[in-house]
């Protein structure tokens, strides 16, 4: 849940950083060399969209921040306001309305080695670009259903960093995007298993399919990360009265399933066009909760 | 083995760093928070030991590096001798004979999200700060024996990230560290098991125990970090005659032994005081392995 599937390209030069309290130019926006957020990728983040000016689902992304920063012991002294409050000056500075934003909190720099010191001096980063709405009436902001590939390499067990925990300590996730892709150039996503080999999420996101008119995600007993856009959708699918079944799922299931699709906050509700090669596509249920995710963002941003 | 059991409280904040080809004061020591090492903690890293302004095993920690960023499919193209010419110019620029050195290797900064681009700026930072010497006429750079304890907080299976890359995701490790010092306020290491609850290495260092005269360690089957200093430590006692045991070994196996030690390149060979509370100590297998430790140090950086 990082980031979408897709990537504009955009680099960023243009912009302004929110930097420890400062907004600075994206060539000056820089953390030391011995911030643990580079040493060790010792830090907290979470993904956001703003639409209108709004940030969506915030108390939730908020939340969830509190909850890796709880696993991580990462004591960062900062409120909830004052977190948002840089998120909307990020906004304000950069002029926009209809965004993707990175916000990152780091255990920043301290004396000594690997063990953390409890007095944190956090380094607090808020990076954001403009991110197309999407929505009921825009163009999604993905080109077309997702290519999908199930990897090798693992999600990583709760046991050695609990799956609750959203870190800068991604590269399992890029490993796996590398593993996807050497299968497949095209592949925008890797469905990772867990050690005993049943279905996790993708690197960047939560992952559904549709089997006889059930609706099925992997559990959160599982290495899964709750996802925001992931608990949004199966309300959505709850109020409607779809049969919703969380539990133990393989890949098999979802290349066999009747439709599938991938959640994140990016990326909102992407149907998948093929895992391993093998054609699932969306269809109704797909369409249908992508439609009422859009009317969501509607009535939580825009009115 | 990223750092040793100690730390020396230093924050560096007097001496020049080396970054991007720059010796740069400690303050302006920055990458910019679009570094993949600092979004992701996608760099390789060695921590290395000059002694006398000779780097110990240089060629073995160039040759773990290259392992790393091939498993990581970092392709820096930087040449072994200009990584080297690095190091040395920050030993000189800080006018350190002996001393602790890191060196990174960061993706660097990149269009895009989560996939890598095959096209790569690296970011590289060396990184020094003086360290006695240590070795067989000076003090050891460790207070005494180590306090360890065995946690919960699993190693990193292979199937995630392999063992034989040393990367910027320590944040296992830390919470490993974080777990015994709530176990031990005085707990210097954390050991950590592979999944199956086997013993695999510790936060910073490879483990070794001596029971009725074999000298044993984990086997790097398991996900294990191939230490230089363990490398090294066996061939030393395999020139010795003493009897070796690479292989599956069990916490209780450590804290029912003779003598036990931890090894990494910072403390070099530290015996072990007290696992979970149960007096081990070092004795003269450990003792004896130290000074050919210090001695194969004196042949290699002082003559």
């Amino acid at each position: 849940m990082t980031e979408g599937a897709t990537g504009d390209g955009d680099d960023g030069s243009s912009r302004l950083f929110h930097v420890d309290g400062d907004l600075v130019p994206a060539d000056e926006a820089t953390v030391n060399v011995r911030d643990r957020g580079f040493m060790y990728g010792d830090a907290a983040f979470e993904t956001l969209r703003a639409y209108g000016g709004t940030v969506f689902e915030w108390e939730a992304h908020a939340d969830r921040l509190a909850n890796t920063c709880e696993a991580l012991a990462l004591d960062h002294g900062l409120t909830r306001r004052g977190l948002k409050s840089r998120i909307d000056r990020t906004l304000e500075a950069n002029d926009l309305e209809d965004a993707y934003l990175k916000l990152s909190v780091s255990r920043g720099v301290q004396p000594g080695t690997l063990d953390p010191d409890p007095e944190v001096d956090p380094t607090v980063v808020v990076y954001a670009r403009p991110l197309v709405r999407g929505g009921l009436d825009g163009e999604p902001v993905f080109e077309g259903p997702a290519t999908v590939r199930t990897v090798e390499t693992r999600r990583v067990p709760d046991a050695c960093l609990p799956a609750t925990a959203k870190t800068h300590n991604y590269l399992p996730g890029i490993l796996a995007r590398i593993e996807a892709r050497e299968a497949d150039p095209d592949a925008d996503e890797a469905l990772l298993c867990d050690a005993d080999g049943h279905l996790a999420e993708g690197a960047t996101s939560n992952v559904f399919f549709v089997s006889g008119n059930v609706l099925r995600t992997p559990s959160l007993d599982g290495p899964v990360l709750a996802g925001i856009t992931r608990r949004v959708v199966l309300d959505l699918a709850a109020e409607e009265g779809i049969p919703i079944e969380e539990g133990t799922c393989d890949p098999a299931d979802v290349r066999e399933a009747d439709e599938a699709f991938l959640t994140n906050t990016t990326a909102e509700v992407r149907p998948i066009g093929t895992v391993d090669g093998v054609a699932v596509g969306g269809g109704p249920v797909t369409q249908l909760l992508s439609r009422l995710f859009d009317r969501q963002v509607e009535r939580a941003c825009y009115r």
